[in-house]
Formats: structure tokens, sequence, C-alpha cells
């Protein structure tokens, strides 16, 4: 069995119930975060984004773990066929990954991590950036750039926005591998659940969402990450023109009535 | 008993040893955050702001319940006399909201809000908008926008402030009610306390913030507002300025002679 | 033993495996933070973050209380031999503790606050201007300035980035004290223990740091604190840039030449 024959997709894809589910297809190497890869997801869920049938986007990876960051080899010029001029090279893997990390936050659809085994560094920064993030008991998260002469810097933009600060700089400093609950108790993920239940919490988690008004959701993520950056007068302005659109469409229209009526709303697309 | 009866105030008021109680008066109908509810509790806020003898506010509702949010039938057109146009109705209570929420930070008394039973979708967004908040262990939380077509855009502006970013997507991605224990561990809320200490609970802590120097809260709160949203750099410039002010008022010298003197100070108002 | 003899140094200096230990040194008046200790810490901190031989920092005190914040009889004209102009000398004070912690946030190194007893005021300011901070489970922490007719506004510029808002405005509306537990659930500490571990696991943690890329913190540190009040895509782009010059490094290069080799990185200046 060559699980990481190069001819096998780098992302495996599968739709259930409006749930689309990416899956990294690189185990044998720990899912990395390689240009190929992150084009490979990227373009999924640009995809997705535009697909009227796919409401919820999970994102898991095959094998024992999730993702061990950005691929080494490459990042330093240390693998076949890859770009000779140094910055170049490594600007390519960067800027492939920062468009996959906003892609995440700019899509209308939900998205949820579902992370078996290690995310570590560009790996724990992509559960930074999905909405939610569901991960086993034994899981182990890390940013450990530091062991290698650098730094987590760019897994920090998102990391670094879903907890504390001292948290952050904890994780980046040591390096250390951290674990599910402290992922729980710091802010980077949702729930914890035994390793035989990981899949079934997620789908649950996703299915619930992908029975939602997918017409709110586009036009709620989009307004939540603008406004939270922004100061509070101008977050309310920016949410009160969102909420009033939002207000005033088709689909909030069946979902009052349906209030009203004591019945289930009819989603579009459902 | 006609709880609800049309006569009755919107909001009850009740001042004892400079705290001003503001209890929302709709039981029957949850204590929806109708226009008229809205601006009843602005209006009270306002005159309280520039109130010398009140010290501290305590924002809470009649009955079971909170506050169940906007009032659906307001805002849908389904009540008697409301704005025929839909865009100029439903943007006169958003409008009439944020207008609220804003003068909750701009105030210069201390806000508490005392939470039981549910404080749902904008219900939850003025609990966020309080400094601080006390409840009790059976109390529900909610940002249910997603189940009637739309999402709670406006109250995640204060919800968003309150918590991690992936909490708040969890509380609006699902719409799910979330318990007192949750809205600890996110950050909502200060103390989770029995139903049947939830008055005393709170009138202790405003009582004990009442005895505190008004003038330095005043100082302080809005500088804290302003800074938090600035640059670290200019938000030491700005608070450094603020504090130069307050530690040479006439408080501040009666505060610090009255710390070398070992006696209580006697604070201005009090 | 005259352990206050004004001929004693305001800051005790110490460096042991790259790891310079500052302890403020006047334990009977509880470390104040007067402009001369200010000033002193300052100066220490300046002259390490330019010196290649210092890794990471750690700020303690002697005695039984880390630092009671800073000097009312300064502060308030009551010393003697201090500027006579209120204005004037309240302000150099606070442009002082400006200065130590934004030196804090732009040192290069890693500054961890080993925190014993109380940190008060501008002292527990003081904690949360640091990368890290390791306390005891018997360590008191406050923002009492309410207490004397002020508010702590300028502590809650670093403290008010440490921790949520209801928190924050917990602490400085009450001025009570709170508990170690309390400051590690709300994110002002990362490690609590017991005082006689405390310096020994201060210690662990420094020294593991100081093992680490001194070259990937210095550039990892800066960026981080830059990029965390940017926009997201500002981040990215400035994270980026930062990872890429990381990247290209020799140091970057000996990391992951160490790594593939699978042997111990020889780190600049170790």
């Amino acid at each position: 069995m060559t699980l990481t024959n190069e001819n096998q997709p780098y992302v495996l894809v599968n739709t259930n119930n409006h749930v689309l589910w990416l899956s990294m297809n690189r185990p044998k190497e720990r899912n990395p975060l390689s240009s190929a890869m992150l084009r490979a997801l990227y373009g999924r869920i640009r995809e997705a984004s535009e697909n009227d049938d796919i409401r919820v986007i999970v994102i898991t990876g095959e094998g024992g773990v999730f993702s061990a960051g950005h691929d080494l080899k490459e990042m330093s010029g240390r693998k076949e066929h890859c770009e000779p001029d140094n910055e170049k090279r490594v600007k390519a893997v960067l800027d492939d990954c920062t468009q996959l990390m906003m892609s995440l936050i700019k899509s209308p659809k939900a998205i949820i991590a579902c992370v078996q085994g290690t995310a570590s560094a560009a790996g724990c920064q992509l559960v930074s950036m999905c909405d939610l993030a569901v991960t086993q008991d034994q899981a182990k998260f890390c940013a450990p750039g530091v062991n290698i002469g650098t730094f987590c810097t760019t897994p920090l933009v998102g990391i670094g926005r879903n907890m504390h600060r001292k948290h952050a700089m904890e994780i980046a400093l040591t390096g250390d591998m951290f674990s599910a609950e402290d992922a729980m108790r710091f802010g980077l993920v949702n729930k914890v659940v035994k390793i035989e239940d990981l899949k079934n919490e997620t789908e649950k988690l996703a299915n619930k969402i992908a029975q939602k008004s997918a017409v709110g959701i586009h036009s709620g993520k989009l307004a939540f990450y603008q406004q939270i950056e922004e100061s509070i007068e101008d977050a309310y302005t920016s949410a009160s023109q969102a909420m009033l659109q939002a207000m005033l469409s088709d689909e909030c229209e069946e979902g009052v009535s349906a209030f009203f009526d004591k019945r289930a709303p009819q989603w579009q697309g459902l």
C-alpha cells in the first residue's frame, strides 16, 4: 500500500449532507503544508465558497497527524526540482500560506477544523484560522519555530487572535507541545472528545450548522471578521448595515414566518 | 394582576445607597428589547449619567427571563401601528439598540448586568456591553439569529469583545443555549451564584463599587474603553494623560491624605 | 542588617546561564516603582537588550512583596527633595513608567516576571507587560487606584491587553486583591507553583528559552507585538516579511541542517 504515492490527490474530498470534508492526504509525511498542499486546500475552499450545495466545510487529515506544518525540505531548498532562489522559494510558500489562511475567514461557509494527533506550526495556524475546532483528548499542538532557529511568526497571526497574549508567547517561546486541555483553556479549540468520537462529534456539529440558514451565516460570518477589527463605533455601523440587509432578506422573512407559525423554516438550498 | 399592562412603565426604577436599579418590565413578553424598551433604558442611563447621586447602575429584568432580545413582531412588521416601511422600521430599532449599547460604555457610572433566566440575542448583547455581569447558575445565554434566517451580527459586536473568537463563533453558528458556567469560562460574566443569592450578591458588588471614588471611576472607565482600542503606544499616551489629571484632582489628594492618615477617605458625593 | 540602605542599588543583578535576573531591591518599602526604580530597571533592560550574552531576562523582587506599585509619597509630593510642581512631578513618574513598560515589549529578549507576594497597581502592570509570568499559589494581585480617589488607568493598558474586558474592569472597579488562581484564569500569568519552587521553576523556564535560538526570538517577539495590533491582512504582510528574513538567516540554515542531521543545533551566542 503506497499511501504517499505522488499520484494521490493532496486533498481527499467527500460531501455528505451539505458538509464538505477536506482531508489532507500525505499521511506518511504527516500532511505537510507544502505549496502544493496549501494550493490544493485553497482551490477546494474557493470552489466550495461558490457552491450553494456546500454549507459547512470540515478540514481534517489522513493518518495519525493533522499537520506537521510547512515542508522543511521544500522551505530550505532540500527538495528536488524546487525553486533554487532561496528568497523566491520561501516567499512563494508564505504567500500560498497566507492566501489559504485568509480564504478561511473570507469564505461565506462555516469552517471547522477536526484535529487528530498533532497540529504543529502552520498546522496549528490552520486550526486557529478556522471558525471552530474539535479535537481529541490526546491531541498535541505546538509552535516550535524556535527549535529550528526561527520563530512561529506567521502562525502567531492566527494563534495570537485566538488566545491571550501570554499564552501565545508561552507557546512560541518554549516551542513545547501543549495538550488538548490547554488548547481548550487557551481558546484555540471548542470541544475535546475521545479519538473514537472525533469524527462523529465533528459531523454532528457540522450537520447542525448545515441545517441553519446559510444565507444568515454568509452575511454574519463576513460581518464578524470585519467588525472585530474595527473600533466599536465603526463596528456597530458596519454590523448594523449587515444586520439590516439580513433582516430584510427573504430568508429572514421565511425564518420569522416559520417562528410565528410554529413550523420548521424552509431555508434556501435545503 | 396584569403584569404586562401597557400603562406600566417599561423600566422599573429604584435607587438605594447610590445604586440605581433599572428593571425591564415586560415580564410576560420576556422583556423584549423593542424600540420602546431600548429608548426607556437609554433615557434612564443618560439621566443617571448626569446625576451625581447615582454611582452605580444595575440592569436587570422583572420575571423569570432577563431579556429575549429584539421584539420579533416589531422587527418583522407584525405589530400594530408600527412603521410600514420595512427598511425604516428595522433601521430604527437597530439605531435605538446601538444608541443604548454605546451609552453603557460612554456612561461615567459603573454598570452591572444582573442576569436571571435567559439572555438571548440582543439581551445577551446587553450583558456583554455592561462593565460587569453577575448571573445565576441556571441562567442560559444564546445568540440564535441563525434560527430565523439571519445571524446575531450586531450582538457579536459586544459579545465578540468579551470573549475569544472561537467562542463567539461557536455561539453564533450553532445558535445553541449555553450555560452560566460556559458564560463564565468565555468571559461574558464575572460571577455565578444561586438564584436566591442573585440580588444580594449583585447588591453587595454594587454597594462596594458605590463606596469607591466616583470621580476616579468616571475618569478611569472612559479612559479604559478609549485606550483598549488604540495601539499600545497611543494607549499609554491617552491613559497617562487621564491618569495625570486624576492624580492632580482634589479627590486623589483626599484619597492619598486619608491613606497616609490611616483614615477612611471622604469621597465627593458621599 | 539595613536592607533598605539608600546606598544599596535599586536593582540587584545576577547573570546565570545567559539569564539575567533583575531583582527590585527596596524590600522594606515593598519595592515601589519610584522614578528611581523605574529608571534603574529601564537602564538594565536597555543594556541587556544590546548584550548578546543575555538571552532571557527575569524580573523579580527582594523580600516578600514583588512590587507595591508607584511610590505614593513621591507621587503626592510628600517625599523629601522631590519636584515641587505637582504636574511636572507626576508626569515625570508616568513617563518613566511608560518608558520602562514599553521597553519590555520592545526588547528582543524573552522577559519573564517571577512574582512572589503581592503585585499591586503599577506592579501588576509590570507583570502584564512581561512576555511571560510565573507566580506562587499564595500571591495576590490588585489594581486598587479606586481606593485612593483615582483609578488604575495606566496599569489597565497592560492588564487590559492580557485578559478579557470584564475581568479587567472587575479588577479595577472593585480594587480587590485577586488570587494567583484568578490571575491564571484571567490570562495574567502562565504558571502557578508553590513558593519554595518559584525560583527553580522560573529558572527552568528561563533556561529552556535561553537554549533556543536568540536570533529567532529577537525577530519573532518584535514581529508579534507589531502584528497583534494590525488588521489581520496587514499582520500577515508584516509577519510574512519577518518570517521570510528569519527563514533566510544563517541561524535558520543551522537549525534546519541540525534537524535533518539529527544533531543539536549550534545557535549563535551559545
